[in-house]
């Protein structure tokens, strides 16, 4: 299977990945979530090169997670902006660097912790059911998938296992 | 600067991308999850081609993440099985799956619903303050980087701008 194709099967992490499975992609929505919206700071602050900045922001725009802005006329400069969609990603942002707050730290303290302004503590955010309010893991959590994503995964495992013969 | 060194930026979002960027890593880590534990299944449910399934699964191995078991003698073959740090990254491959349920979706359900055997419900799960038990999000998280995760981003804007003239 070629990668443009991955961004065409049915499950949702498949679909996700597709975008956001690039190396410099989630740097650039981390800056996008601190505040950075112009091209040569989310090029210095990332470290990617210009090329790289420019069509992966572009692929971001074309994605629905930024929206580009006009901040100057003559000539006209954008910036770029999270939308609805893009800080919809804040969760799984937020999951992803509390993992590595955990397991890939260095030892010298978490370099970026997360204050919850409602009750003023330093947060670990957790997940929790949206129904019973309860915590969630991998312990509590069934896959019920649905019919067409099982006949895809039988689907590729037979055509694998046709591949081999 | 070269992808090899973003793994070592003190952001916990940048050191975890530098292991889950890649762009077949996520989906070896879905199937992790949902059971496959067999060279061949990953190979065939994630659609990669047999080397790149080999080089990403003894990364994740190297990562940490998966362990290598045997399961067959003569000659040894061995299963990968998530350790603790690879389950404990449920709570971000979840977040990542609800956002590509919503946004992502082609109208024709969500592909892998969760049932939380807890409450019997399914569920759409979502993160709260570990302290108060209240929903976080953008709008009440306030980053506190460290003075050291400053002290790298000034010079990253520094070294950038210094470029530039």
């Amino acid at each position: 299977m070629r990668w443009d194709d991955v961004g065409r099967q049915i499950c949702s992490v498949a679909r996700t990945t597709a975008i956001l499975g690039d190396r410099w992609t989630m740097l650039l929505i981390r800056e996008a979530f601190l505040g950075t919206r112009r091209f040569d700071e989310f090029r210095a602050l990332t470290g990617a090169s210009p090329q790289i900045t420019a069509t992966r922001l572009e692929r971001l725009v074309k994605a629905g997670i930024l929206r580009k802005a006009p901040y100057q006329e003559r000539p006209t400069r954008y910036e770029y902006r999270l939308t609805p969609m893009g800080r919809d990603l804040h969760s799984a942002l937020i999951s992803l660097m509390t993992w590595g707050d955990k397991w890939l730290n260095d030892g010298r303290g978490v370099p970026n912790p997360l204050r919850h302004s409602t009750c003023g503590e330093i947060t670990r955010p957790k997940l929790v059911c949206d129904c019973c309010d309860e915590a969630v893991g991998v312990e509590n959590l069934i896959s019920e998938p649905s019919a067409r994503m099982q006949r895809q995964r039988h689907k590729m495992l037979a055509e694998s296992a046709a591949t081999e013969i």
